[in-house]
């Protein structure tokens, strides 16, 4: 059995990787940390866990002095890098969800992150964790850092296309659209429900950080720098994130083979469905799918990409299990049951 | 392993069933039947299911045809009727999960649901399927009723207090709101997004055909007659239960008292929770589980009792499997690995 | 013309003031406070205002310096009574839409608010403003104490049973459902939109403020003390509530006797609207309309009535303007330009 | 007293017609026709109605007989030509809210809708009813071909960068999100809550009818042809539109020089607000208003457009009724006081 320990659980992510790890056969919920509600049990702040994880909830200090063999961090960035710091000479393996180690230099972290970076050497250790473009490197690592929910529909989404050389590298537009949980747990205006309800905006024009991460990722499949024009925009919905994304090929194309280029680029990856009609959110709600769905218009000669997941699992926490199935050589695929949820 | 056949796969309870049974270790899903759809893929018609059931639709008659251990009818009422009828002389266990075999006789059946009843010998045959008042008759049984969502949570949350001969029998009032999926998957202006989102409104007064189906159940329980006034609500959500019980204790009590009783009722039974705090539905989402509190007011002198579920689940789908593992000898838990889905 | 201000004007009572009276006709808005917001725009605060209401926000202390007819105080209970206190020698009335005078004297507040009363004095003076019970009153009251958003519901719902001492005192439930805006614009765990979303949950039970509100005003159309059992539950709405009451005849009566009997009460009233079918919550969304449903069940000798309301309209900023076209003896229908919002 | 007709009154575009006619101070409302409910009363089909609109539904034949100054036609595209055929020699003005006269001939109908047309020579006849593009022209027609409700937000988002020859004509992408009204008051699938609750997905890609009526107007302001890239989306939402709109600039330009551009283009047009933030739904909703946000992004050389509108409203009666007040030499915001219900 994998011993595994979530630190900071009182979160959507922290209580999301409890309900998938609670049904993986190899692991064991060791410990569940949280500074806020340490004592209480994880139930008191997840009611729907009641009589099934009731877990005390530890201090994060508690990690140091357990046998484990993994560590989630569900943190907020900023907070995770002191923590992957502290665990310097453990031997569990770490999996941060927080942005802090995705980034490929403190200085670009610095940059659209305005902060200072205070765990620099970590950026060497990490991993980006995204199988379906990093999976070899992922069982090496010991320190994954799990992509963000946006990058993750983005790059699944674009992947193919970048890699082939098929399109203008200068001509990509990624129209993003959220559920809230993407914006946490935390009350604020933001999340209050009468300014979500019935409603819909764009915000984070222009500057969201999940720009750079995209770029980056990106630009690792192509001989030159990828810029991307990346628009998130808030849905009056729990979970998922659609985004429909437009490209311009840079020569001769068609629908048909786009289509194939998408098919062979994930035959060997089971958590991205290639679908013949747009996909909805609700149909990859609550599991670990990415759908993804591409036609090309002949008519302006542009080539249209929608990639939707479930932000909390394929985003966060679902990505995250399957990272760790990578790094302890499990089956990618081991311990996901929970099909979508719909309606 | 149980060769299990969903007949009647278009509907949200058919689309359950799958969700549900693809995790059960012992069972194979062998056929998914629809007229309207058949030659079809099942994944065709609910999407969610994409590279995952893949199985070609059926006409019900296939089922004649088939090696079955166990035949689920996902099917209207006054239609199911007929299914059971033509399936008499198989050798397969069937639960069905219309309001054909709820009843204690046809007259019943045809006083409230204003329509002839052409097989009064089921009624006969048939076993109220709910595991927390009948466990032992239902594994006896080859025809189990599935009871009504609304009537699920009424009786869970009111089933402790009639036993104890507790409250005055006509003095019951259930006020119950439920999700939307209760109207089933066709589209008719009840269940148009814009009459049901930002709005709220009750129905079906004082006439609601669960009523009796409620009143029966409960009057099993108690010496004398048991009446209700049962008011059904339409909640902007797709799925959920939460019926608000009041009861008025004919005899001296307290909270504790009441608690205990409760806790007692249900403790051999795994899939009513006791909780501490009133339930909200995201609590019980995507599971089997029926949460339960229970409240009393000595200013008024009143009992309050709160009962959530999902109504496609312990309100349909996942009572048909607990029904199920009861009627094959497994443990009453088995294959439920769907936590609830909260956020 | 009327000169007016609004205190507090950060909230959605405030918002929805300033909505309501921009329309009217005899209305001149003066002044909008904001404590917190000071020195910003009005819409910069509420931005669906941009280019309409573009009022810089004042210190509450600016009402004392200026010229005003009426002030509507939107501020918090607790934060209210020192307002009402500080304007004691203005020549202005008051309406104030806070619980804190609503109810007969200080030692029930407090028993029921679990706070002391800073302004004892200030019950003699306040007049409970709702119009349909009060309206002689109203016009000759200068210190307006706006009713509760369930109160107005469950007493327009109940005054018509009451009055006529159709009713058994003691058994009166009231099962009531409201939006989420009911709790206020501040962010808070409960205010969450996952956490109202698709969800549905029972909340104060037993306990509830509006209760004691309910019971007084009642008891004032009756020989006897009216008790009553209120249940308030959080609807994944933004506007509306709908409260459901059960109560049981003490005497032989019919359906349409008790018709008859809400109709006459109500004839004189522009704003309750009885109806014939039972309403939904949309069908009063943004507009001042109660809108009542009765209907006699004589299979369990029960009454069911249905009263659906605005909570921030007919529940607070439309009564508020109601009553102030009371105060200066315009027509109570005045300035009401807003139809239901359906869809 | 102008005498009004709206034909076609039982879906949401009839309905929001006599909300916003009702407050009109000049406009009586004659006659509301439907051929499907004639006989009913308004108030039965729209309960929020209910006291205020009673209109008893006749069938369209009455509108012939009747004297009467205009005539709003609230029928489906396909249908609505056969009326305008019918009304040929009357003298009322004509307000088609229909898809039937939008476009410059019955070729490129017939080539966008599938449909033969049957009324060609109302093509002459008609103007197009975009206020802020037309507005001398509306003002001389009495055919107003009312548009789309995606167009209205994509034109008014593009006109000024266009017309000022700003932006390269190929590289033109309208990312557009709406609510489900917009695919009317009938039940399918496509409007089943449980499709469109907590869920969100792309339709109509690369070939919805929109993108002509889009691509034609802009054309008339440019020297060369528009080619648009239009991607409609469903939101769960009842009301409103979010366009978000990706241009390239074909020379030097700055954010201050775009914004200028924007606010003198719309100096002289009371409903399009050129907003400092981006704008959501909510604040437009129940308004006439289109509310704009334009960014420049120097990183990729983009220009960035959002504009909302409700779809109801500007995007269909409101629009309606401001071109009536063109038609009859009313000021353009005339009988408007209908503020966006936010929340």
């Amino acid at each position: 059995m994998i011993k595994a320990a979530i630190v900071g659980a009182t979160g959507y992510t922290g209580s999301e990787l409890v309900r998938l790890l609670y049904n993986h056969p190899d692991v064991d919920i060791k410990m569940i940390t949280s500074e806020s509600r340490k004592g209480e049990s994880f139930s008191a702040v997840h009611p729907q866990f009641s009589d099934i994880v009731e877990h005390e909830l530890q201090p994060a200090a508690a990690v140091l002095e357990a046998e484990l063999d993994v560590v989630f961090l569900a943190l907020p960035h900023g907070v995770s890098m002191d923590y992957v710091k502290q665990y310097e000479s453990t031997n569990f393996n770490i999996i941060d969800l927080s942005g802090d180690f995705r980034l490929s230099a403190p200085a670009v972290y610095e940059d659209w992150y305005n902060k200072t970076h205070t765990y620099a050497v970590g950026f060497d250790r990490a991993t980006y964790g995204l199988p379906e473009l990093h999976r070899d490197a992922i069982r090496q690592s010991s320190l994954v850092a799990n992509p963000g929910c946006y990058p993750t529909s983005a790059i699944l989404g674009l992947s193919p296309l970048v890699e082939a050389d098929l399109i203008v590298p200068g001509q990509i537009i990624v129209d993003a659209k959220s559920g809230i949980t993407g914006a946490g747990i935390k009350a604020k205006p933001t999340t209050h429900y009468s300014n979500v309800s019935d409603n819909f905006k764009a915000y984070g024009l222009k500057s969201h950080r999940h720009t750079v991460e995209i770029q980056e990722q990106l630009s690792g499949l192509h001989a030159t720098p990828i810029n991307v024009q990346f628009t998130p925009h808030l849905l009056p919905v729990d979970r998922g994130i659609l985004s429909t994304i437009y490209t311009q090929p840079q020569r001769e194309t068609s629908e048909a083979e786009i289509r194939t280029l998408y098919e062979d680029f994930y035959a060997s990856h089971p958590f991205v469905r290639i679908r013949k009609t747009p996909p909805s959110l609700k149909d990859v709600r609550g599991s670990n799918y990415c759908d993804v769905y591409v036609t090309y218009d002949d008519r302006t000669n542009r080539i249209i990409t929608l990639a939707a997941i479930d932000n909390l699992v394929k985003g966060a926490a679902g990505q995250a299990m399957q990272n760790m199935n990578l790094q302890f050589e499990l089956e990618e695929t081991r311990g996901f049951v929970s099909l979508p949820l719909n309606p």
